[in-house]
């Protein structure tokens, strides 16, 4: 056994409180190298008496470890536990010191001292069941051209980095039957505060709705109507930076270290300049357009919280995605939690963080982050067809032993955004693999998001080019492919076990482009299929169960002995749900 | 390489901001398997302009691993980062997804994002420059005999869970000037707010000094006479649980679900009462007189920070030490930092936590905790002999790995208190090997403390034993060692690199009971060498230098070509200090 590959460390996505009841534990060990796998657990004021062995099974596997899982429910609420593996050789126990052959001694094992219900992890139930669909407000659909900038371009002209086509909030609220039709029950608007640039990641005043989208009014009406329609509303906030005209920046501009919102920014040295290409005051990148805030000073701090507060009481919205995340420092987002969360606890706190996010993840911050990691695997494996389903199951996998499970249900699975090409360009046109990605998304864990007009099939290049205009003659609207996101999110809403049962591969070899994994709860359990190759694949796969029904298909299927052996046509899928009765499904954790 | 033993993540121990300009990042590996490590580090915003390699070195070491440490200071305070790694066969990169061949891509490297101040791990400078004293104050001194408990017992009595021998604030007063001979400028006093027992770990009255000990005016007394002689005083704040005799829990007791105070516990079922041994309510241990306080209720989160600030705002206290701090919510200890660090930055918030404890040690709740595993380490090989110098390294080499630096600068590195046997009668007596313990706590990182009395040979079994009346009369006070420990102080206080230099084990091998270790900082150098056994060992190392002072026997020595080499008796020890003037030290870090 290679012990030198076993990890486990207190709390964090190793040992933490799933909710007030139950503890996950998880373990990681060198891959195909441990057989079986128990947690000691007990309480530590009646060790003898309450000690157990409980088992521990495989929940996820990437290139070079297995992770195991179980479910522990203290009935005092405090746990100290260790491990025991084993393999076909030999016993190994493991306590927060060492490695031995011996039952460890109560007081080196590992230690959750109590479950505080304030520190348990809870994040919001409807993300859990969300389907997100991305607005980029200038683009989507202009309702009121009565607003429209100075030189507003017709509809569905070339985007460029600062050309204005005139969408609006209005627009937003003239369309939303098309999102009703879709089924998609969430949308996350990009920023739409006063700024000067058509992105609005610039913002110029925090409390005031972009002139050229609207006003309170409309956003108000554009809130209410999307709930009135079960549509939950997330906003952008862009509190990393401001932008050049943000007031307070205009005066340091101008007074330099005698005005009062001197330490409003990161300045090193006045006056404000750019000397060899480089800000004397701290920016985003290093853009001197955009400065960034200090978000330490009081001052900032409270009006910053000021301008969540103000948003979330005032219009009900239901989430904040957070721009630049990562650069903002973790104590103003302890702060921002408790405001918000106190204002409503149901409100959703989104990241934006394209590497390893734990430090935000550990229940006094985010609930999650924007799950750039999915896309790069669905990415390079469905839509890029540059990696084989081994690495794309280790790739998802890895990213599932990551956070906690709370942080997995509500992940923000994207496929392609505003900041990177559209999924369709990069697969070169072929909406085939775009339909298997779409598929992938509404089968996994965590909320997926729908750029607005990857459903119609738009195309789009990097940023600018992914900005296009969003497309509303029927007749250039892909329609077979909304049919088919109609389909697929329709599914997802019916089935709880596609949102939030265990997820399990089941095929997923090396060199191969096919990927057959499992979904289950205790009531339901699906089989889903996919071949991401442009050539017929044979499956030959023993799924413990003899009738099914292809849901996407509507039609039932018989299976002998439970095998499921047929080829998959290129780019074929098929999701398979049990119908056998006396099938309880074995559920983890 | 073994690749499944190599670990990183950002923030936590591996990598860390240590001050506002310096960011520390950790790997570890498998021991003794790779020759080289470099960090390749640079600013994500201009990457190619600003990458660089960073080599690493081995900061510790223990069982089966070595942990590299390298000190990075990114201009612009961001950096991203990974490694490279080396041995004789090949060269492999790490970044956060995987291992390979090739230099990884920016965009998939680890990041810290932003060197926020506010996020920076700040703890008390006073604190590495620290020598404690733990007090136990009803056994320390009787300076006031009016104020005595009714059947106060004889001094020198034998110490039982429940009897009293009258100790109070007066006589630490009344003998501070035996701390300022030892040397100390630390007090760690145990509780002394009103309570019914001797120890005091049963709270009546937070706001209150317990009447045996004296009242408000003495213990300002103590405070300022401490300070103006140069002794910090730390408090212990019992705030998991309180006593039987607290007001809310009186009350609770008395009306049931209708007392206004129902809320102040956790009770799972009204009447209280106390089945099969459980009580009805979360206590600590399963002990009913000691109720286990809500400190997610805001009324008593106001009422226990607001007894933290009184005693810190009112009696400029130095530090609060946290028992059973591992089983009070984390919210409740960031607001608690949040609150004290607003008052006085420089405090000193200790948790006592028994186990791994890197949740609480983020920067956001406490400065550092008791460190039992130092306590244990030391125990086992000096004090008990039943580990050889490999091991006890390697338990040594683990601790300095688990934590960021500023987190082990302000350890407090114990050997024994009032809740364990004295380290003296753990020895059976033998003070030789007290005095090793002693002088490694002296030369080890962290803040030591000694137990009272401890530095004149009291002995103790384990509570109530160990609560012995402190020996006043000199003639029964062991001189000799006092002096010992008067000398070894005062070498801690006058060599900065004793405290906060570099450590480095040199021998430490299986088998053996020899310790050879080094500390330096950019000024000094010094080479510690103990004999833990009962024989002489022929010590022969090199250790580049041949003009040495014996700074214990305060004499001169000679070495030939660097290497020493002579004979420490049993139990021996020697503290070299380097006088070579043209010997920079190599410093890490």
């Amino acid at each position: 056994m290679l012990i030198e590959a076993v990890y486990h460390r207190p709390k964090l996505n190793w040992g933490y409180p799933y909710d007030r009841e139950t503890i996950h534990l998880r373990l990681r060990t060198k891959k195909q190298d441990v057989k079986q796998a128990w947690a000691i657990a007990g309480d530590k004021y009646m060790w003898e008496k309450s000690k157990e062995l409980v088992p521990m099974s495989i929940f996820a596997t990437d290139d070079l470890f297995d992770y195991w899982e179980c479910a522990v429910k203290p009935p005092y609420r405090r746990l100290k536990y260790g491990f025991k593996l084993a393999d076909d050789q030999e016993e190994i126990w493991m306590d927060e010191d060492k490695f031995g052959a011996e039952e460890p001694q109560m007081d080196r094992l590992f230690d959750i001292p109590f479950i505080n219900p304030v520190d348990v992890f809870t994040t919001p139930e409807w993300v859990k069941d969300a389907v997100f669909y991305q607005i980029f407000p200038e683009r989507f659909a202009n309702g009121d051209t009565s607003n429209d900038p100075e030189g507003t371009l017709p509809w569905g002209g070339k985007p460029e980095w600062n050309n204005f086509f005139g969408g609006d909030l209005q627009g937003i609220i003239d369309h939303l039957d098309h999102l009703t039709e879709l089924g998609v029950n969430a949308i996350y608007l990009c920023p739409i505060f006063k700024a000067t640039t058509n992105h609005k990641y610039d913002t110029e005043d925090y409390m005031k709705i972009d002139p050229s989208f609207g006003d309170e009014e409309t956003l108000k009406k554009l809130v209410n109507t999307c709930h009135s329609k079960g549509i939950r509303v997330m906003f952008d906030a862009v509190f990393n930076h401001s932008g050049k005209t943000f007031a307070p920046f205009v005066d340091v501009q101008e007074k330099g270290e005698n005005s009062k919102y001197k330490d409003w920014f990161h300045v090193r040295k006045f006056p404000l300049a750019v000397e060899d290409g480089i800000p004397t005051y701290d920016t985003f990148d290093f853009e001197p357009l955009m400065p960034k805030l200090n978000t330490e000073n009081p001052e900032v701090k409270e009006y910053l919280l000021g301008v969540a507060r103000y948003w979330a009481e005032e219009y009900g919205i239901d989430g904040w995605r957070l721009d630049v995340a990562d650069e903002v420092d973790h104590q103003f987002w302890r702060e921002f939690r408790l405001t918000l969360k106190n204002i409503n606890p149901d409100i959703y706190i989104l990241g934006e963080i394209w590497h390893e996010s734990i430090p935000w993840l550990q229940g006094d911050q985010f609930d999650s982050v924007m799950n750039y990691p999915f896309k790069n695997a669905v990415t390079d494996f469905f839509i890029k067809d540059v990696t084989d389903a081994q690495t794309f199951s280790h790739a998802i996998g890895n990213q599932m032993s990551r956070y906690p499970r709370q942080v997995a249900e509500v992940a923000f699975n994207l496929i392609d955004s505003h900041d990177t090409p559209r999924a369709l360009t990069v697969a070169g046109g072929d909406k085939n693999r775009l339909k298997l990605a779409a598929l992938f998304q509404m089968t996994f864990t965590g909320a997926p998001c729908i750029y607005y007009g990857d459903e119609i099939g738009m195309e789009g290049e990097g940023d600018p080019d992914c900005r296009r205009c969003m497309v509303w003659e029927k007749e250039e609207q892909d329609r077979e492919l909304f049919a088919y996101y109609q389909q697929i999110i329709a599914m997802r809403k019916q089935y709880p076990a596609l949102r939030q049962g265990t997820f399990r591969f089941l095929h997923s070899r090396k060199g191969s482009n096919e990927l057959v994994y499992e979904r289950f709860d205790e009531q339901e359990k699906f089989i889903i299929a996919l071949n991401s190759s442009s050539e017929p694949i044979d499956i030959e796969i023993d799924i413990k169960g003899t009738h099914w029904e292809d849901v996407l298909e509507n039609r039932e299927v018989e299976l002998e002995g439970g095998i499921l052996k047929y080829q998959l046509p290129a780019y074929g899928y098929q999701v398979l749900r049990c119908l056998d009765k006396d099938k309880k499904p074995q559920q983890t954790g």
